[in-house]
């Protein structure tokens, strides 16, 4: 995995998260801690998708161009269930 | 793509929606209805799960194995696109 | 529930869904489909919002002013859980 | 806002996506990273889920019971905002 790029993106979430947490220990409005949380769950959404781009196009393409058949539907069966529970989070 | 199974999928929901159209028409409990929205919404997730499947089983591994980086580039594109999309809706 | 707005949506909705089951039938490119089935759950999203907006400044103020304890409860009750069943589909 | 509940919550949440940040350090396999961050989505839904709750069992009672139309309007306009956005991210 590029790890430089997801984990830049990752310490900025938790610096965003940590601020939400001072929101409640402040006692902030509800809705605004709530907005909040959902400007985190965005943020998460775009390094997922930056670490599935970077997974499709390292592993996948080994795996698809390899002979091993097995690992093949491993790897492409693993997008679909990351697709499928993206839906539901 | 695997026609059969996707599309009678889609008809079930199809009737599913026309169930919540009626329920709408006799009144229903606005709570009740946004429910069964909900259900139609978590069906066509499981719909384009499916349909990603059998892509990801069809298409990817044919432009993947073959020869056209640019081929390849752009259906490994439109997984990042659709995952993020998922995200979203 | 202001009965028109709803039905008027949830009409083009089905409309939008019957194109998607059309381009199935005539084999269209999967990716596509994927595409159009999101954008007929953004559209359904909002439908949702519009009768969860209704439900609010009807049904939701009047068991708030009510005297009935249990039936307020039971109305905010389900605010949470149509809340928490969006971040699911 | 019942703040306790919220901040052991959100601070499980912040441990979690640490963790999440070492399995980048550590070079962790892409797919499960993607399901770690889907796992810290799922339980920031739930934190919001239940933050909703309290807001509508204080705050929108008060302002629902009260006499500032305009105070009435906004509480309830958040409640379908944020409603909304729950089903984008």
């Amino acid at each position: 995995m590029e790890t430089e790029g997801a984990l830049r993106r990752l310490k900025t979430v938790e610096g965003h998260l940590r601020g939400v947490i001072r929101m409640v220990e402040e006692d902030a409005y509800c809705i605004d801690v709530i907005r909040q949380i959902q400007a985190v769950e965005a943020a998460l959404n775009k390094v997922s998708a930056k670490i599935l781009e970077e997974h499709l196009n390292s592993c996948v393409i080994t795996a698809v161009q390899g002979n091993d058949k097995k690992e093949r539907e491993r790897v492409l069966k693993e997008i679909t269930e990351v697709f499928e529970m993206s839906t539901k989070v």
